[in-house]
């Protein structure tokens, strides 16, 4: 069996040791545990039971996401009716993250975001806008809508940009789509500056998840299947990183020139395995 | 008289000695012999007769565009419209450079530009494409559009994009509108490649204008708007750069950390000035 030889392969690289101290596990959720498509999508095969395995383990485990295409609570909704037995509480996606910067620093944002997550700004004063926000805004990403942000971005005394995650591209029933990062590259040239990303692969976003579960970053791995936003951001950060071939993995990413993850598995379920076997 | 000032003022930086080994001058169009606006906008106050004052005097001149929203011709017929004696064979625009480079490569471009531009690829072969071009293509720069040109990119076993100018925003009467190199960054960041910029400030698309002159490099002055790609590009090259301060000029212009112009003066007419004072 495959699964079994990608467990054995990381035990094999003699890099099992580090298992032994992990306390919580960080779960990426499109590609890991579901793939989206038709309908909201369907559970990747393993990842429910995977999922309970963890929890009842006694580790602690979170969810973290660059979803921006709809509020964490309907978000959460959709992964319950496949049968996760995930709650919102333990969810950290970008929106709530910048609700709570854009508070603290009292800001207020000119939006280019999608319809379906509005809500999670109701209570955000929008008015004379002092920096521009934008995410995963799909269909929104037109001539208009992006020149209406980028006049508001350029006529700030001090352009201040912020982007929900710095994907490239996702895949969908219906082909690639352009993710939110290639607008972010877009505003940032046009106006010569730098955006503030929250949302993966971030340290603080990072570090906000660490902090709830009470751990440092040496206790805790994440599981991903994005090799940058997930491996490689939760490695600068000081946790350990495992890719799992479901998602966006591609086998080019085992070669990758800079980002090397800690353990390569075929799915979560590979991954609960290797954790579950070294305590 | 402020004009006058300009003049003296590169006379009393001690570098007028150049001017007396220019036998040919490149001007720039936009902001230079015209300000854009309603109805294909009108001719800067003095620059009418400045082109025809230049051309009397034996140098050589020719005119070098970024526009990628109008074929050669119908921009020529604009301009001679204002008051401009120019013909078509001394104007040199980015989309004719780029259908020699696409003839010479065997090249078979996925097309994303303005409509109006589209006559100047009538003879090019598009069937399955091995290449994406960009132009200044506004309102059909739509999420849709992107997408597509992405996926032909991403899907090619090597992604080849050419990007018709660079330039990051220019101002219309309705406002300031994104340019084609916002969207060229976009792409090159959604497929991690370079995209060969045609037009300026590409040191080819220069020395193409230097060879039908018949002139080395520092026989030739640049005369533009744009510090970056009119002065800079040309200034790579060898050439001598002015800046004008009417269209697209800032006064921060002047204090920029890694671009000088040889140059600074009010307008086209004062430019002439300098030269035609200096044989």
């Amino acid at each position: 069996m495959r699964m079994r030889t990608c467990v054995s392969s990381m035990a094999a690289g003699g890099n099992m040791e580090w298992l032994k101290s992990v306390k919580g596990v960080i779960l990426d959720m499109c590609g890991v545990l579901y793939d989206s498509g038709e309908g909201g999508g369907q559970a990747i095969h393993g990842s429910i039971e995977a999922v309970k395995r963890l929890m009842d383990s006694g580790l602690i485990v979170r969810f973290c996401t660059n979803e921006t295409q709809n509020t964490r609570e309907k978000f959460v909704q959709k992964l319950r009716a496949m049968g996760f037995d995930i709650s919102v509480s333990h969810v950290f996606s970008p929106a709530p993250a910048l609700v709570r910067i854009l508070r603290e620093r009292r800001l207020r944002p000119h939006l280019l975001v999608h319809d379906d997550l509005m809500p999670e700004f109701d209570d955000v004063d929008t008015s004379s806008p002092n920096c521009v926000v934008i995410g995963d805004a799909a269909d929104k990403f037109s001539y208009q809508n992006l020149n209406e942000a980028f006049r508001v971005l350029i006529g700030l005394e001090k352009p201040l940009l912020f982007s929900l995650g710095q994907g490239r591209y996702y895949k969908e029933t219906d082909g690639l789509k352009l993710d939110v990062g290639v607008f972010m590259k877009a505003l940032e040239y046009a106006c010569d500056v730098q955006a503030e990303v929250v949302g993966k692969p971030s340290a603080d976003f990072f570090q906000t998840v660490l902090n709830d579960m009470s751990l440092q970053p040496h206790e805790a791995v994440m599981i991903g299947d994005d090799l940058l936003n997930d491996v490689g951001g939760a490695q600068r950060c000081g946790m350990k990183g495992i890719q799992v071939r479901t998602g966006k993995y591609r086998p080019s990413d085992e070669k990758h020139p800079s980002v090397r993850a800690d353990g390569y598995v075929d799915d979560l379920a590979a991954a609960t395995d290797a954790i579950l076997t070294n305590p």
